[in-house]
């Protein structure tokens, strides 16, 4: 019987039984039961470290598996030997969700009405831009950015992806450009959609002079990460009424109370709920279901981000 | 030559040239010019009938073109042997657009957010329902119902559909329930859509022991029309806090300063703006184009929904 852990008991029930494997619980706070004998060890579904050094104690360890997709900040905590997992695909239907839910509430003006509704007012109405016939780009298209686009599809919108390197389409789209094409393909489009990965190449990637290739009225969606858009060119270009933005990470996180992005006009920002829809428990129950599979048939773990060293 | 009238010269623009047809421009407002030749009138995009009874003075007059999809506010102005021409389709886009967008806001909790942006504070974050793996439920399955469902399928969510009369599936959905299934079907799902026309088989059709079959914190979408619920029974059920509305039609409509449905919690109430999408003039203008391109070669007219008498 191959023993492996999961934060509580709400997820053994997610997870089911699983024949030649046993679930213990712990949720890394304390020393971990049945030290001895755990192969894998599945996070708890928050972003601290806190209780990873535990996994220092656990002579048998084989995986880490984390339940959010980034993993950076876990590193430094894998003992030798053991094996890194994330969590990746198991959040791209809930973030996909809200960049649908941020870009419909800017086209259709959803705050408008949710304030209408606050002050009890049935309001003169007016046509608002919409999705059908824009030009969307989505710049990012891994796990999430098709997430994102197979939802937008049959909204009778054009879409244009971008990814890190140039590379042929395929069921989604007829081609996916470089990220070097940003500058060239961004005054043709009415939406841009962000989820890529922050690393030094996406840093501050929308800055003043990509902003300003935006054309007037444009929305730009945020569901990547809050310092892939430089905040001062951001308040600039918002401000001055040229672009409407809406942003579910921004740079700082949390945003400070009074900073000038909450006052600015067409500007709206979500304070990172992402990931926060429930389907999150059962698309991440399938997974930690599938690695504990592969535990008891000795097979390769999935979504391993680092390899034993 | 042939000659038809639109309402002004940006309609002129938008249709574009039609070999073999003149455009005339005419709001209805005071006599038709070139009222001896004209053989087909759109009319202004507008709810009033405003003007509909100069049509009885073109002797020539084939057809009249409405850019609503509703039609019995016309029928009255209709002189003998002209057809009546309405917009289905046009407005398919728009409509379900608004309904998705009215969707992910409430299962993503988007009011609350906007509400934590107004007071410029970055909220405690939490779990929401979301829309993957919520089982949705559409009631009517037109030109709208389809564009919905179309919209819906991508997020993961399972999608049942009811229309007047029980069918076989299509493209999009295995099965099309009759309506006399709907006290059955509404316990099994936790959004439900409601897109029927209004008539008397549809008038209140959402009463109080029909809201009483949905689950608890279920989700009543309606961009149908008010009078498809019952506003008192809806009333109940959301105060009681057992589920929750976003309509973009109410009745009364517009919804009275001070009425009850403004201040209840869990409820979201647009003013009527599902058509209000910019794609709508591209829509209209093909429909408009095509009527043309009929005239000209004498062939049927599109969207007949009543026969010269």
């Amino acid at each position: 019987m191959a023993v492996m852990t999961v934060a509580d008991r709400e997820w053994i029930e997610r997870v089911g039984q699983v024949p030649g494997v046993e679930l213990v619980t712990w949720d890394l706070a304390g020393p971990c039961p049945r030290a001895d004998e755990v192969e894998l060890v599945v996070a708890p579904y928050r972003l601290s470290t806190e209780g990873f050094e535990h996994l220092a104690d656990l002579p048998r360890l084989r995986a880490f598996q984390l339940l959010s997709a980034g993993y950076e900040h876990a590193i430094p905590f894998v003992p030798p030997g053991v094996q890194l997992l994330n969590a990746r695909g198991v959040h791209a239907a809930a973030t996909a969700e809200l960049a649908l839910a941020l870009t419909l509430a800017m086209q259709r003006e959803v705050p408008w009405f949710v304030q209408g509704h606050r002050e009890q007012r049935w309001q003169d109405k007016h046509f608002t831009p919409g999705l059908a016939d824009r030009r969307v780009l989505v710049v990012g298209y891994g796990d999430i950015g098709r997430a994102i686009v197979r939802r937008l599809l049959p909204f009778e919108c054009a879409v244009t992806v971008v990814a890190s390197r140039p590379r042929a389409g395929d069921d989604l789209v007829a081609e996916v450009h470089g990220i070097d094409e940003l500058p060239l393909l961004l005054p043709d489009h009415d939406v841009v959609v962000l989820v890529v990965p922050h690393t030094p190449r996406t840093d501050r990637l929308m800055d003043a002079a990509m902003l300003a290739r935006m054309p007037q009225d444009a929305l730009l969606v945020n569901v990547a990460r809050g310092k892939v858009v430089d905040t001062e060119a951001l308040l600039e270009a918002t401000r001055a009424g040229r672009i409407r933005a809406a942003l579910d990470v921004v740079d700082p996180e949390p945003l400070p109370d009074g900073h000038p992005l909450w006052s600015t006009p067409g500007v709206l920002v979500a304070p990172h709920v992402g990931g926060l829809a429930e389907g999150f428990w059962a698309r991440a129950a399938r997974l930690v279901r599938a690695q504990a599979e592969h535990l008891r048939a000795g097979e390769p773990f999935d979504n391993v981000v680092q390899l034993a060293r």
